[in-house]
């Protein structure tokens, strides 16, 4: 089928390519005008703004969005919005908080527009497998994406979960259980390299990948990366977090479900990213108040 | 090669099953008889005693022990080892602490025992997939034993780890690791189960196994227990755990490592096997006490 | 001074009687006529309505608003607004999400009224002991708020603490902590409870209270609620939050602080409100797939 | 009464004066010639060695012991009890694990002795205030020692809790509920000092003691630290634990009770103690791997 494409960073460039791979036509746009020719080198066709994508497809038009979360993808659908036609449909790939996405379903239906959420989880090697995609909004308009759902994702691999947000909340309880494995795995080898025991953590990822209860497809990237820099001393403990898991926390809240180990591996990031913690001055502060436990200063 | 196995449980006995397909000699003891004989059946040697299952091995022996961990298992050992000569191995094959193993690896040396500790993973599916074998001792020993492991495990499913204690310490790492891991997906279900959506949760597990960061073997167990009953109305959330988890935070406060996920893990089963909260309770009396909240009685 | 109070609840009843024993002029609204007459017995002049309330006051007017928190306050504030003239202020002593202030604040300046943000604690030993007030807004305004803000305190017991949202956000921090520390006790006096040694709790709460670092007004409590239930047979396990909690840790999620205890202390809260906990049914049925471990049912 | 006494360090020689006030014939040692001398100014006697204090005691001798905890400790307690007779009694002061308690209340018993464990907190703050005490053993003996533990605390301030070990069971989970308290604190303060608002941090928590239900010893001191230091800027947040902590989760495993906030708060001192995270950077490397996130090295 064809479709509309804007955002050809590291995500959107190669969705671009398996949707080229898929032999859909695709009208792409991005503000950097050397990733719309690498598009072209593709067989996409390139626009020279969002208006010129809108004038090249013919309707009831799609346009993918898969720009940075937040205001640039905001700012996006408001001005896609403002060009398209009843009937057309925007998708937003990013990841997007499904209360936004509620808001945007309903200002676009008042326009007579369609909004679809796709949550996307892949990564960089959504290129070669195939990406996850989890899609909400109206079942008839989702239906109508089917071709390029298909194409972008393994087999089995899309499913629509549910109406406006559902496809995005999924996405956030994706990522959230993503951050509790990922502490799980980093407490486990943490404790290993500790030990006493000489043990070859890059070795054992990949013995657990055969047979055992634990192995998952993030053992298999740990034990590549422990194969690179057993140790890991090559790079530091520096963990950003992109979103997901704070609102899956605030979710939890609202909806008075416990998430502990989602919770701390949400803290333990936070906890990376400080050089000095105030919390652990003021625990030093207080023994020593009362104990005359020596500081260091 | 020619192994000396004795307890045939719901895991031992599928052992000796693929130690059979793998056409080793198998000398089986069991205080069940009827569970002897079902192993004969598959060819096993059954015999009457552990003197007697001594009696049918040819020196060096190898002495595999499968049954209940702690006290069975140290008893079991205990007498086998008086029953054993110089140069003979014994293996034991299930979850044991790590010090008892560089305890009963001391122990057995004095006489001229081997001792090997092998961690198993894999459940009730290891008979199909193999097992994954995480094997401590000496290397030696262990080489010598390479056979029967190699059966044992699926394709490079099993590896020598370390010195005494190792194999455990290593399955101990992976059974924390697994408590964190359910525990994730846990949060993340019943977030979804209370999302307000309609979620299919069976469905998103499925769709998760493909392409998604989050894909696993538990997942894929998840997807068929939601598959069976999708809102998990059949059953309580009565969580048993055995032992490892335990051992691993105690070794973890050891070595000082922070296992925050594992912990919560262990504490959510914890709570799960309480009728009545005394701290729930306690709370609720301070509530009332300084603000005069209502309490439930 | 003089002073308008809307709301004879169980806090603004107790307010009320200790600003009147200051000698200061309050007049009084609550839906309820009933606490009007019983205010009114202790010297209060009784308003019939909002607007009657505005009339019997002198300008510039000081409205000190103690209802239920979220709606009741925001309803009953944007109708005081409309009743009272430029130079006129409004407290709300309730708990109120320091976001609401900031933006209150804004809406009622543009108007020429003030609005100071007064975070209340003293629960229900307020009347007698006095109210632990940390007060926001802009500092004239309250300043000029002092006389009756030294009745309601116990000495050196209220201060200013900072700009619009100021009195709310240390409030907020103020009950976090206290979830923190009845969590901390609660899981203290549940390890003692079986500790196997028979514990007199009761008696131990009060001995800390002599010279121990943990000793507090909590422990004091603690102590009290142990004499009268001395195994906290007679209630339930059930305990309900406010608000502040919440709002702590998503205040904390905004600014990437970890606080790990005010989580498990909230989660704890959420647990103990669940019949049944999806997650411990879902970690039952990953036990029994993996392990063919038995589950209740 | 008479006593010995043996360990001048910082908690033990403010007891000693402390017993001196209260008229108490105290014969002391140390292995710091310095610090007999200092107690003798005191009214003390001095001893030359453990054998030359038993011989200047009259029987049924008591010796305090107040040495640090682990070994030195259990040496202390061996020889005394070598030195002792039949009838005479060995109180250990310290932070000592009840498993030991039990074991040496036995061992003592054996030989005719007795054996009390007082668990003391109080911190520099008890030669002023007096030590709170909590006391295990046979209650006949503790009873024994009354005026001296009398002496020693508060009034009201020491209690007989329990048989053999209860007195540092008590003082175990003391100590847990004070991390507990302290990390509720830490983070409040931590997210005080980000919220944005200047907050004078050192008023707030002064203002928090009038009448707030957050007041505590611990809180007082809070604001003392404060006060000197509003930003903690002079010292590192190197937090140690001196192990109650870590034996209490330990207890708390062994009996099944979910113990998430003392856990929380002892792991947070864990990490304050890391230059670097293995945990952090493991997460980083996983990042990394299935995203192309960006690592600092």
């Amino acid at each position: 089928m064809e479709i509309g494409f804007i955002g050809l960073g590291k995500m959107g460039m190669n969705m671009v390519t398996r949707l080229r791979r898929g032999q859909h036509r695709v009208v792409v746009y991005d503000r950097a005008t050397e990733l719309i020719k690498q598009a072209e080198q593709q067989g996409c066709v390139g626009a020279t703004s969002l208006a010129d994508l809108a004038s090249k497809l013919a309707a009831p038009r799609t346009v993918w969005i898969m720009v940075p979360s937040g205001a640039p993808t905001e700012d996006t659908i408001r001005q896609m919005a403002a060009l398209l036609a009843a009937g057309d449909a925007i998708v937003d790939g990013g990841n997007t908080r499904f209360h936004d996405d509620l808001r945007r379903h309903a200002e676009l239906k008042a326009k007579g527009l369609h909004y679809v959420d796709a949550g996307t989880s892949g990564g960089v090697w959504g290129l070669a497998n195939g990406y996850c995609l989890m899609v909400g909004g109206d079942r008839a308009v989702v239906e109508r994406l089917s071709p390029v759902l298909t194409t972008l994702a393994p087999p089995n691999g899309w499913a629509y979960v549910g109406g406006p947000g559902a496809g995005h909340y999924v996405k956030m309880v994706h990522n959230g259980i993503e951050y509790s494995m990922m502490q799980g795995y980093a407490e486990g080898f943490e404790l290993m390299a500790k030990s006493g025991y000489d043990l070859d953590l890059a070795r054992i990822a990949d013995l657990w990948m055969q047979g055992s209860v634990v192995r998952s497809w993030l053992l298999e990237l740990a034990a590549a990366a422990l194969k690179e820099d057993p140790k890991l001393e090559k790079l530091k403990g520096f963990v950003q977090d992109s979103g997901e898991g704070r609102w899956m926390i605030q979710e939890a809240i609202d909806k008075d479900v416990p998430v502990p180990t989602l919770t701390m591996a949400l803290f333990t990031r936070f906890r990376s990213r400080q050089e000095q913690s105030f919390a652990e001055k003021m625990l030093a502060a207080l023994r020593n108040a009362f104990g005359g436990h020596a500081v260091r200063r």
